[in-house]
């Protein structure tokens, strides 16, 4: 990244601080702001990096445990067909995975997300804080 | 997976074996069949699993090692712009990654590549020979 580019995530300009699910060791989670996919969930890095070998063995370690942690959250909050896991950067090269639960009845099971058009969902506030309870409650676990 | 569906990549159906790349530790590096991402890369678990959290927590950590080694060795054999990591499962749920490199003059810089409508590029022999062989010597440094 350029010096002069100042990072969003780096910034704090995204996620939005009322989406925060957990800190975790390397990265910190959010409910993503669009809930069409239910339980769609980010995961930030904490620090400033963009591929996963500039990361440390240990690094990655903990990051992979990370994943599997929210995975597991999302797995026993929202009984998912399967879970999506995608660590892209093409808008925002700071590392950060989206961890996507796909549902019965989802609209494409066989598609990834990105091909599925629709009208963003953003939860009013007594849902999204609920949201967000439910998977606290099921990282604690 | 119900007992009577055939896992394909257990049953060594997918990928095909003339794109092998190479033996890593938890999985098998192949040549994704569709080139027209130049190096894009698919890694398959050696057993059969579906999710991170099927796995014990040194068996993540071999995974991520094989993942970040294949990406390094992408990124000198092509210096992409980003990589893009996907673990996704919706159409064969066995773990298998895709590792795209988004190359400089990418079509859709800052889109999944699932949202890039495109005619599959299937490399003649000498050109899938040699491609492979320039990503295992990478894997060899």
């Amino acid at each position: 990244m350029p010096a002069n580019v100042i990072c969003k995530a780096c910034a704090g300009e995204w996620p939005a601080t009322d989406h925060l699910i957990a800190d975790l060791d390397m990265m910190t989670a959010y409910l993503f702001d669009d809930q069409f996919f239910p339980g769609w969930t980010v995961l930030v890095l904490k620090r400033h990096a963009t591929e996963l070998f500039h990361l440390t063995t240990d690094e990655r370690g903990q990051l992979i445990e990370d994943v599997s942690r929210v995975a597991t959250a999302l797995a026993m909050a929202f009984e998912p067909v399967k879970i999506n896991y995608e660590l892209l950067g093409n808008q925002l090269s700071h590392i950060h995975w989206h961890i996507i639960p796909r549902l019965a009845g989802d609209p494409a099971p066989r598609e990834a997300v990105w091909t599925v058009k629709h009208e963003p969902k953003r939860l009013p506030p007594d849902e999204l804080h609920e949201r967000i309870s439910l998977l606290r409650t099921h990282l604690k676990k």
